[in-house]
């Protein structure tokens, strides 16, 4: 449970990390693994899939059929080269095209990690009993025995962040205790978690670790900036501040996470 | 004309924008709804344009014909749904395909507020005469007998920024005398202006006062901003911070407008 | 190789730069234009590369099929109207779509100055010995030779970013000194090199004078953005104000350039 030593990696062997997400948060995404000390790859087409990498993070915040395709190429490439897959599942549980391509990327290519929030993780695991709800009121606390359903089912970890970020695999949970509300006021951070996540993935074999500690990094830098802060402009550009300046001294002060 | 019972509507019920707009400005005009209290909504597939929303914002800023497809079904479905529909004719004037996608949307489902320039706003009366223009040199106050001849058309209001915003229905005309010439250095802060109209429109019934008003906080929380920025970069960011801010305090000493 | 009379031409006459660009940066590419007294259009459609401009720049980096299509005809428009091009091969060497598109584009409708990385630059000269690269651990000082190479078989202006950016045509080869080390970990301030490239290329008849004066601009702004920021969060805000404010004195005072 501590995130120093993957940080420590990240920075020094810059992995690649392959994304394909949406278009909201292309640019704030790549900037946020730049910061971290990562190298984003920033790649949508069929035929650019196989680029080398060392995680792959799949976004589906702003869909098309012709990038579910590619996403769906991508994973099985991912899959073949053994790198670990992180899937973000956006607004699943909104409309049934986010539902079903969710659904469909878990069942083809299983991710080494789904994160998400309270909404999108249950309607993965509700979407079976046929409802289906657009709500993000759910707390991720309540959501801890879909969570776990959904990482037996799908022998993975599932990550759900909330004002306690929860993050299962099928016997433990880590909750962390990071981060700020005014994080919610600015579009995108819950990408750069996942992405962030697929950074961590990249140099640290544990999924559930490299899950727990991508949130707790992201939550620190997140408290840090919102310190210095007037308001959400102002946390976007002090967030890429403080990820890349993020000392072990900040994380051993910051740190509020348990194991259970 | 008082913004601030609108402005602490949309921070209490935090209406659901949908938008369908351009690559360029989709994360800050995401960020500007959230800063503004919104749920901003990004989404162009034709599959998802039934989305529950309490507003529809159609931006043509970068066109493709797919889009056009999804902009379409999604006005149609806003109409039968009876919740208000934004259009920004984003370069009408400037192309074939932007002019054509404008008078195409205004004829198949007329949205309740056309946002635009006054290039923009011109070319949509003009080119019934077979002229096209792509300059921006006329002022918003030359563009008053069109943006009317247009609301009476259309059957709905037309909100012209330039250095005096003119917003008109078939009737009045409210002039807003807010915002900073810095402000036309930072790409998208029409676009912005454009989806916090959205914002307006969906908690007040009046389009004339949603529009109106929407304009006003744009142009005050742009002034405020601008106060306190050494040039476009920080204009950005600030921005965000005071529209989160803005008090009604703020909007009463800011305040210059006046309607005939 | 002083800059300052192209910038100053550029602030009087805003010169129109058409974009087609990647999803990543249009928002930073066209605020940095805005920044610089240009005025950035950002469209991609086919039926939309014909608009009025007074130079075109293209950049590869998300690239797709419809995409392409658009590029080649945009280049051929641009050529019939004898308006600079700027071409960008991002990630050429890094996937074959990139490397196939980039030679396309340079034998169909050769650009005026091909603007990239020293990996990027050497893919196109080394590919036709049938070699691939996605290393971008070259020096652009490694790279001259590849670059004039280049130079000579398109007959125009290359121009590598680096530690040190080397300029080359033909015959001369200007190296620019300016730059800061943090600017890397900025997304698209690369690309944003290129799109200013396009705008003093729209104003300064010398390919290689216009090539080399966008690099030290760049480069100016980019070292005093970097003695005011905490990290690249700051940088990527305090750029675009420098850029704005950028004088004849900051120039003068920083330029480390030499033409051999």
């Amino acid at each position: 449970m501590q995130p120093w030593n993957d940080l420590q990696q990240i920075r020094s062997r810059a992995p690649l990390v392959h994304n394909i997400t949406n278009y909201v948060v292309m640019n704030s995404t790549a900037n946020a693994l730049l910061a971290l000390g990562a190298s984003p790859v920033m790649a949508h087409a069929a035929d650019e899939v196989d680029a080398i990498a060392d995680a792959l993070v799949i976004n589906i915040g702003t869909l098309s059929p012709p990038w579910v395709e590619s996403m769906l190429m991508a994973a099985r490439a991912a899959r073949r080269k053994g790198i670990p897959i992180v899937l973000d599942p956006v607004g699943s549980g909104a409309t049934r095209l986010r539902t079903t391509t969710a659904l469909r990327l878990l069942e083809e290519s299983p991710p080494s990690i789904i994160r998400g929030n309270a909404s999108e993780i249950r309607s993965l695991v509700l979407s079976e009993q046929g409802t289906k709800g657009v709500d993000s009121t759910h707390s991720s606390e309540e959501s801890v025995d879909a969570a776990r359903s959904l990482a037996r089912r799908c022998r993975c970890v599932v990550s759900v962040s909330g004002e306690t970020d929860v993050i299962v695999d099928s016997d433990s949970v880590i909750r962390v205790h990071n981060g700020h509300p005014m994080m919610t006021r600015v579009t995108g951070l819950g990408c750069t978690a996942t992405a962030v996540t697929g950074a961590f993935a990249a140099v640290n074999p544990s999924a559930l670790h490299a899950a727990a500690h991508a949130m707790m990094v992201v939550g620190i830098a997140g408290e840090i900036a919102a310190e210095r802060s007037a308001g959400p402009g102002s946390l976007q550009v002090n967030f890429l501040d403080a990820l890349c300046a993020l000392t072990e001294a900040d994380i051993t002060r910051c740190l509020r996470a348990d194991l259970s």
